[in-house]
């Protein structure tokens, strides 16, 4: 490869690596159907652009649909034109743990995937356990992990971007390496805290006493003898705008940040809250946008991703540190970061995923935990991944890392979906979640823009009172009553009435919506 | 109170307690109805035995059934005598967070208990965060604590008997303290491990890093001031009969133990295994048993109870070390753990069970976890607790702070489960579990009588496959291949077959047991 790019030069602080610089296109020969590979990335940023185009280019070119499949291991999601793309060109036989697009989705649910979803910190683990290479034919390592790197540091260590994921544990499983050093975007240097990964019986504590705790390096060691290629890249994280809060988003928000203000005044919560949890979406950026303008001061976060709605939180004053393993901001939210780097570079740090949802620190912090699910119930089981029982969407995430291992679960969502069939839409609240994600034994708090329902202490029944009262859409208010009401008779009366069902209509709200596009009952 | 016996004399180290020595009969005086109470105890040891009879039998003597109920808060069971009894005199109001028994079940599923289970692991934490008092009318802290101890030291701590479970934490919330100090058993002082519970943001880590490690103190220290009342008891724990292994649980402890051996080969566990937990039940006492007679040596436990076969495993020498927080022995079983003290008792250590069941230090030390559930469903979602999703039987336990945060974590029971109705039995593999305890991201092996499914890195549709295969009763193979069948060609075609599921079949073989009385289906 001739002539390297001042702006590579500077990145690759290792001179011996100049030698493994190639071609993108020169990097198809380490790639053969039916391998198992990886990718950096998590929630769409920092994963690599340029050689999974330059694969499904070829495969496009030589009409290989369906004759060059892998399996592919990513922490979570990438952008639309690498999986998506993918998935549209029948590239992806297995697929772990997690995925967003249209396409891939589609593959999925139609069959041509197989795809299971982990929660986002056993995923990294279970890798390196072995547990997802333990049946392929050759050896149990990842035959080709391809990395997005933002620089190279002096002994080889890789220097990534806008996320850590679970990169640390795909290079440690990789047989062979592929970079691609982006000099698009600015190195991200000094922003990561990387650490080890050790495997029982050698594993250590995580010594995070607090968010701003750092117990690792700023960059993920490496074998370099893996190495095969160094590739330039000059593709920017392919994200899309911000999702901005709305009426139902807003009042969902009010109802939250009202019941944190009646916690502090009880004792229950330190005046500056606990570490805080947000998922992604419209809620999670009205309740983070509420908070900026809010009562609390010296905020703390430890979650998975950070939005644009933190760099509104940052500016308010009021938060004073944030830990994550990525950082998802729109084209404009990225350079919005990157022209007040010196400001924001001490407030944050990005971990591995496998720290990052690591019930222990999760545990210990007593992170405030709020994430939105398709649907709940009445008794308080959350289903986040599947359309009435058997649709994927995207996955479990990191949702129930945090929510079972908080101070304080909370599950939003409107009471409402929108319906293309009926104007009231379709529940989110039903008799039974046609799948569950978080169970009764996770949860202590649920919001609709109707109310927050606060269930800690309740048994089965008290609960469903106080969900229905506090969270149903008022169209479905009355007929959640009175299945609750028929099925608690009926089971009292039968002796099995701690937390009445009657699985013969069970989901009736659901084969009603499936059949006649309602999940309206008459009756039941 | 004249008179103290010298045996109760040596047992109380502190001569100032001696003032409030009481007859039990006295301490009525502390009990109101409407209190909220705790007690000792865990898995039907180390609880009160004598205050909660001089209740119950004040309740009885003044026919005050249903007009003196208190909200009772229990680390897990207590003896029949206590918690059953005071459910047959309508003495429960609320009760949390696990129980065993006839008349208390009963009381659960026609509505007169109000009843919760939740993670043994957060019930102490969420005490000391106020969730089960915040609407308590006087103050935020439990009425009355009363406690069974097998000695007072000097500075007042409580020495325990065969459980720590929740104690510490109960003591912590107390108002008033009532010691049972137990003279008919020995003093346990030595054989436990007791951390302070610190609160969110003050937590620190769990510094265990093997089975044996300690990071407490052998007592738990109290304020002494709060102690209203200590009295002699003479009762031993009220506990039955070991359950011995049968064909069935053998043919379970066979299957696992070719696995783990099998996975040994493999290099995914050392050769000595990792920390073992294990249930309660003959299954459990089958496989401890097994690797009694097993090939791995200098094998280590962490766990939640010792049943008596843990006895025959230290003695086979092949036990290195057992953590718990309770050793529930059956009479024979403590007679001989009494007898051979100085052999066991630098082999064994009971913890709280904040820390015995701790997501931290299961996921540091990466146990392998073996659990019982009421059935399992095809994609591998558990159901631990309920009857036809609506009926309690004991509650959610230990199981999913292990199962979720163990390395290996492994389901076992038999295919069928005795049924009056059907000679086949009733099938523990069903299309959907009719209550979600451990959903499918938790899980990873599935073992009956039949075989034993592996299903770590496999997608729903292929997981489903090989659990049908593996685990299925003969007699419900087949129907159960029809419904996965059927379910995904349907699911399929309409493009959401992740997981397939026909919502108005999924129960079908439940609603046919309830009202036929069998689990087999003609047709899907």
């Amino acid at each position: 490869m001739s002539g390297i790019s001042a702006a590579l030069k500077s990145r690759i602080r290792r001179p011996a690596l100049f030698k493994k610089l190639m071609d993108p296109k020169d990097t198809l020969q380490f790639f053969k159907d039916g391998q198992y590979i990886g990718w950096s990335g998590f929630t769409g940023v920092g994963y690599p652009k340029v050689i999974p185009t330059v694969l499904a280019d070829h495969v496009e070119a030589n009409n290989l649909q369906g004759k060059m499949k892998f399996n592919l291991f990513v922490g979570a999601s990438t952008g639309a034109e690498t999986e998506d793309r993918w998935a549209k060109l029948d590239m992806i036989d297995r697929r772990y743990p997690h995925q967003v697009g249209r396409n891939i989705k589609k593959g999925i649910n139609e069959g041509r995937i197989r795809f299971a979803d982990k929660h986002l910190s056993e995923f990294p683990q279970d890798l390196t356990y072995g547990y997802y290479t333990k049946d392929k034919p050759n050896g149990t390592n990842l035959d080709v992990v391809v990395v997005e790197a933002t620089a190279i540091t002096e002994d080889g260590g890789i220097v990534p971007g806008a996320s850590v994921g679970a990169t640390p544990e795909l290079l440690q499983m990789a047989d062979k390496i592929i970079i691609e050093v982006n000099t698009r975007i600015p190195s991200f240097e000094g922003l990561h805290d990387i650490n080890n990964s050790r495997l029982p019986p050698h594993r250590k504590p995580y010594l995070i006493m607090a968010v701003e705790d750092r117990i690792g390096n700023t960059a993920i060691p490496i074998d370099t003898d893996k190495i095969v290629a160094i590739i330039e890249s000059d593709r920017p994280d392919n994200t899309g705008p911000n999702h901005p809060a709305d009426a139902t988003s807003k009042a969902i928000a009010d109802h939250l940040i009202e019941f944190l203000s009646h916690e502090v005044n009880h004792g229950r919560l330190p005046k500056h809250l606990l570490p805080l949890q947000s998922g992604i979406g419209n809620i999670a950026n009205a309740v983070i946008g509420g908070l900026a303008n809010g009562p609390f001061e010296d905020v703390t976060v430890f979650t998975e991703v950070l939005q644009d709605t933190f760099l509104e939180f940052f500016d308010s004053g009021k938060l004073k540190f944030a830990s994550a393993t990525s950082v998802r901001f729109s084209p404009d939210g990225f350079q919005r970061f990157y022209n007040n780097w010196e400001q924001y570079k001490d407030k944050l740090l990005l971990r591995s995923q496998q720290v990052s949802n690591n019930p222990e620190v999760i545990r210990r912090l007593g992170v405030i935990a709020m994430n939105t699910p398709v649907e709940f119930d009445i008794y308080g089981h959350a289903n986040s991944t599947m359309v009435c029982g058997s649709g994927m969407l995207n996955g479990l995430g990191g949702s129930n890392d945090f929510l079972r291992n908080a101070k304080l679960s909370i599950m939003h969502t409107p009471s409402t979906r929108p319906s293309k069939t009926d104007p009231t839409g379709i529940s989110c609240i039903v008799p039974m979640a046609s799948h569950v994600d978080q169970t009764e034994h996770d949860l202590d708090v649920y919001v609709t823009e109707q109310g927050l329902a606060d269930i800690r202490g309740l048994c089965p029944r008290d609960r469903a009172a106080v969900i229905i009262d506090k969270c149903a859409h008022p169209d479905y208010k009355d007929q959640l009553k009175d299945y609750f009401e028929y099925a608690t008779r009926k089971c009292l009366a039968a002796g099995m009435g701690h937390e009445p069902q009657m699985l013969d209509k069970v989901f009736k709200m659901h084969t009603n919506l499936m059949q006649n596009g309602t999940m309206k009952v008459e009756s039941w």
